[in-house]
C-alpha cells in the first residue's frame, strides 16, 4: 500500500504523526507493507513553493492508493480579502483535481464523551447519523464569479448537472441500504433552481432503493432539527455549501468534535482527514488531540483497501484509550493528559 | 395609523387575529386610531386569485404604515418540484416589491421557558443576540437562474452590490451601538466572491463606527459557536441565504421559538411577522401559541412608530401571561391549556 501524507497547517503534522504510527503497527500486525510519500499542502506548500497545492504533491496523491490528509489554515492569510494566494485554495484545487466528489462525514457519540455535548443528554444519546456532501460542483467552483469592472459588485454560480447530483445520490442511497434505510435529500427547493435539480434527481432515483425511505427537507429545517431532534436523521445528502454548513453544525452537537473522521471519496482517489481544523493556537505543543487523525486512518482501511478487521483493531483500539483515560488534556477532564506524541505511542 | 393584516396561510388568520386584538388594547388605551385592512397571501391568495401575492395586496400593503404578516406555506405545494406557482414566491415576490432589505431577528431567553431549550442551562442562559439578514439580494434573486435547455442543469446565481451590503450593514451597526457594540460579520470570505466583498465592505465601514468591535467569522464556524457558546454573539450581519439557515438554527436554541418575533424593514415599508411557519398540522384547531405575533405587533410599534410605551406595554403583558401561566397547550406544561383565542382575549 502507497499512502501519500499531507500532514499541511498548524496541528496537522503532529496528528499525522501519530496516525503513521498506527498505521504502521497494524501494518505490522496484520503483515501489510505500507509505504508512505509526505508532500506539503495549505500555507506549508504556500511558504515553500509559492502554490497552496504544487504538482509536485498532485503527484505523490496520483501515485498514492490513498492520501491521509492534516488540516490547512493559517490565521495569517484570514482577514485579508484581497489576498492572492490562500492556503483554502490549495484545498478546493486538490479536491477537484483529485476528483473527490464526495465527503462522507459520520457524527456518533462515545459514552465516555456524550456528557461534553453541548446539547441535553436525552437529545443526543445514540445519535448516529452520516452526511454524503458533495464536494466537487456548487458554488465552490461554478463560473461566473468575481466582480464587475468597478469592483462594486461581486458575484457567484451555483451550478450543478444531473450526473453530479446522481454519483453523490446512489453513494447516499446505498450506505442507507446497509444502514436505518432513511435517506434525506437537504436543499432549498423552494428557492433554488439547482435545487429542484437535486429533488428531481433522487426523486428519480428513489425507485431503484425501494428498501430505502425518502425524506426532502429545507436546509434551514434540517438546521434546527440536528439540534432539536438529531436522532431523526440516518443518511443525509446534500450539496457542497449547504453540506459545509450542517456538517459543521452537526460536528459539535457530540461532544466529541475533537474525535471525528471523515472520508472524501473520488471514483480513482481517496482522502481521508480529522474534520477538525488546524487549531494554529495549539501547533507545536504537542497537545493537540490525534484521535480524528487515528480514526480517518480507520476509515482509509475500511474505505480505500476494504479491510474491515484492520479498521476495527484501530477503532478498538481507540476506544480502549479512551477508557483506559490515555487521552490529551482537551479530554482528560482532571485526569492525567497525556501529549500528544504519548497517545500515539500507545496506541500503536 | 393604517396597519395593513396579511394572515396568509395555516395558523396565520388564527395568530394575527390575536395580534389584532392586542394592537386594538393598545391603541384603546393609549388614544390612538388604528385602522386595519386586511389582504390575501400565499397558498390563501393562490387560492383565490391564482397569485400568492396580488396586486391588490401590494396595494393594502403600500397604502399602510405597516404590515402585519402571520406566516404562508401548505404543504400540497412542498414536495412538487415541478409547480408552476408556489406560495413562497408569493413571500419573495412581497419582499422585493416593498423593499424589505433587512429582516431582523432577535434570539433571547424567557426564564420561565428556557428548560425547554435543547441546550445546557449553563450554555444557553443569557443568550441575547440579533441576526440582521439581508432580504432581497444574493442567489434568492441573481439572474440567471434555471436549467440549461436539455434541462441536465441547473444554476442559480448569487451576487451582491455594494450598496446592498452597506445599507444592511449600517444597520447592523447602530444596532450594535444600543447593545454590547460587538458586531459579527458571517460569511465565506475563504470561498465566494461574494463574501469578499461583504467582508471587504464591513471592513471600510468600520472607522465609522469606531465604538464597535467588529469580527469575521465563516458561517461553518458560526453554525458551530451558535450551539456552543451562543452567548459569544450581540449584533450578526449576513447575507440572504446564510441568514435563512443560521436565523432558522438560532430560533430553535432558546426553547422559546413559538415566542420568537422579527421585522422587516425597508426605507419605505415596514413588515412584522412570528418566525414560526403556518404549522398546518394545527390550523383552525384554537391551539396555536399566538404570542410571537403579539411580539411582532410590539416589535411594529417600537420600529415602525417609534412608541416605546406602547411596545413595552405588550411586552409586559407578555411576561405576565408567561408567569401566570395562561398560555397555549404548546407552553402549558401540565397546566391548564388556554385557546389561542383565550389568551389573545386575556392579552387585550
Ligand atoms: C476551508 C474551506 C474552504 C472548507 C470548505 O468550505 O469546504 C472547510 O470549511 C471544509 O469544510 O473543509
Ligand atoms: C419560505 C422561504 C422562501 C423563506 C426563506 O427562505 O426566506 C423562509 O425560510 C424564511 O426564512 O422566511
Amino acid at each position: 500500500m502507497n499512502i501519500a501524507l499531507l500532514p499541511g497547517d498548524g496541528i496537522g503534522p503532529e496528528v499525522i504523526a501519530q496516525a503513521v504510527k498506527v498505521v504502521k503497527a497494524v501494518g505490522k500486525k496484520f503483515g501489510h507493507t505500507i509505504h508512505f510519500e509526505e508532500a506539503p499542502v495549505g500555507a506549508a506548500a504556500i511558504d515553500l513553493t509559492g502554490d497552496p497545492y504544487p504538482d509536485s504533491t498532485h503527484e505523490v496523491c496520483l501515485r498514492a492508493d490513498s492520501v491521509l490528509f492534516g488540516a490547512i489554515g493559517d490565521p495569517k492569510y484570514d482577514n485579508d480579502p484581497k489576498a492572492k494566494v490562500r492556503p483554502e485554495q490549495g484545498l478546493l484545487r486538490m479536491r477537484q483535481k483529485l476528483g473527490l466528489f464526495a465527503n462522507v462525514r459520520p457524527t456518533f457519540t462515545f459514552p465516555s464523551l456524550i456528557h461534553k455535548s453541548p446539547l441535553k443528554l436525552e437529545r443526543v444519546e445514540g445519535v448516529d447519523f452520516v452526511f454524503f456532501r458533495e464536494l466537487t460542483g456548487g458554488v465552490y467552483f461554478g463560473e461566473p464569479r468575481g466582480r464587475n469592472e468597478q469592483g462594486t459588485k461581486a458575484f457567484d454560480t451555483n451550478v450543478y448537472s444531473k450526473e453530479e447530483i446522481t454519483r453523490l445520490a446512489r453513494m447516499g442511497f446505498e450506505a442507507a441500504q446497509k444502514r436505518r434505510k432513511l435517506l434525506t435529500c437537504v436543499d432549498k427547493a423552494n428557492v433554488l433552481a439547482t435545487s429542484r435539480l437535486w429533488r428531481e434527481t433522487v426523486q428519480e432515483l428513489a425507485p431503484e432503493y425501494p428498501d430505502v425511505k425518502v425524506e426532502y427537507e429545507f436546509v434551514d429545517a434540517v438546521a434546527m432539527r440536528l439540534i432539536q431532534w438529531p436522532k431523526a436523521y440516518d443518511v443525509l445528502i446534500t450539496e457542497n455549501l449547504f453540506g459545509d454548513i450542517l456538517t459543521d453544525e452537526a460536528s459539535v452537537i457530540s461532544g466529541s468534535m475533537g474525535l471525528m473522521p471523515s472520508a472524501s471519496l473520488g471514483t480513482d482517489n481517496k482522502l481521508f482527514e480529522p474534520i477538525h481544523g488546524s487549531y494554529p493556537q495549539a501547533a507545536g505543543k504537542d497537545i493537540a488531540n490525534p484521535l480524528a487523525t487515528v480514526l480517518s486512518a480507520a476509515m482509509m482501511f475500511d474505505y480505500a483497501f476494504d479491510m474491515k478487521a484492520e479498521a476495527q483493531a484501530i477503532t478498538d483500539v481507540v476506544n480502549k484509550s479512551l477508557a483506559e483515560g490515555v487521552v490529551t488534556e482537551d479530554i482528560a477532564e482532571g485526569g492525567k493528559a497525556y501529549k500528544t506524541s504519548e497517545v500515539g505511542d500507545w496506541l500503536a
